[in-house]
């Protein structure tokens, strides 16, 4: 484990192992996990779990069974390590393959909380692809989709059970389509800027899986810096 | 007239006959206005237009002919009063009809740019609902909905032209689908606060009709008050 960092989020406690040279958590990572409010019990699911930051992390949270499901074998195995060197065995369980065959290892409608920070960009969507096809796979949708991760949350989620992800509000006008078509309703959202005066550069999204309609509520943004340091709320979330 | 108040958007010098006892602009009202971006000769619809107040006050911003389409003949006659104390019956034309039979008066794709402040609530929604019939058809659903809103303005816009809205984020999501559905993609939106600590009140959108995909800016937070007063962009935008 020579090349590996170790990080922790949000002073958690827990300690991921990280490859810089593949793939590490980003303020997406720290922003998602501190928004999404997992069951107590039961089971959650983080989709696209890559290095499983988020889903390890979770066990800090909360005491439910917490499956990681990840495509790609290389960041499999590191989520592997953090989960054997924090002793989660018992709580954190791994699924290497496609999220297309999820229902192989989880029953449908059996899932109280998902967490989800999936690829953002199309594969058009080329200008940001990178060399490194493990990065290039988490972040472009070259393997899975939005309508394949949402179709996925909606298979899995038991009724009235909430679906937290991070985006990017490039897409949100797809996103939330893409949500009513999988009878997802976007309850909660959170915008995130650099400034206050900038454009939003992320998205906070908590859905609910209900035949219902629903009312969302827009929250107030989470500015990030102000005269160019961190604002008392990103330094309280970035810092735990 | 004597029970009719003048009033004035934003500065602009154009005078508005405003009857209190049925609908009168409002906040809203001003701030699509002033979010409006109208082209600058050709056609312009404002739908939904009540006593007219956006649509005859963007003669103030473009020599485009501005036809507004209302329902209620209370609300177009007053609409009627203002264009001609305006003296604007060479610019401004008047259709009192459902918007469902708005091609009965102007070809489809012919439309250079759309302002339209619907009915906000669901007819189901009547914790909202008053008393007063105009001002109910007005804020609710009864004679339209948002899909029909939108099926409209789809027919009458030009490729590539844009549909300036103002709404409520409660409803996002379903307006994102619905214009999606209607191949209108957002390409602007900006959330309306009290104050920068409260959950958005109101939304201002700006969409255009296209085929292709489009990618969404979301731009800073518009706030009103800050410390009990008018913030300064608030101030400018109300006082002109």
């Amino acid at each position: 484990m020579s090349n590996l960092s170790q990080d922790i989020i949000s002073n958690s406690g827990v300690r991921i192992f990280q490859d810089k040279q593949l793939y590490s958590f980003n303020l997406d990572t720290i922003l998602l996990y501190n928004f999404a409010k997992p069951a107590k019990k039961g089971a959650v699911v983080d989709l696209c779990s890559g290095n499983g930051a988020i889903g390890i992390t979770l066990t800090h949270k909360t005491k439910a069974t917490i499956y990681l499901v990840e495509l790609q074998k290389e960041l499999s195995d590191l989520a592997q390590i953090s989960i054997n060197e924090n002793n989660l065995n018992a709580q954190v369980k791994l699924i290497n393959d496609d999220l297309k065959n999820v229902q192989n290892y989880i029953s449908h409608d059996t899932i109280d909380s998902i967490v989800c920070n999936p690829p953002y960009f199309a594969v058009e969507d080329n200008s940001k692809m990178k060399d490194n096809p493990v990065l290039a796979i988490a972040r472009h949708e070259i393997k899975t989709d939005l309508s394949k991760v949402l179709y996925a949350s909606k298979v899995l989620l038991k009724e009235n059970s909430h679906l937290f992800m991070v985006y990017r509000p490039e897409r949100l006008s797809e996103l939330f389509k893409n949500m009513l078509d999988n009878r997802l309703q976007p309850k909660r959202v959170r915008f995130v800027r650099s400034t206050k005066n900038k454009d939003a550069n992320l998205v906070l999204i908590d859905a609910i899986k209900t035949v219902k309609s629903a009312s969302l509520k827009v929250e107030p943004d989470l500015v990030i810096y102000q005269d160019g340091e961190f604002t008392k709320e990103a330094k309280s979330i970035i810092e735990g």
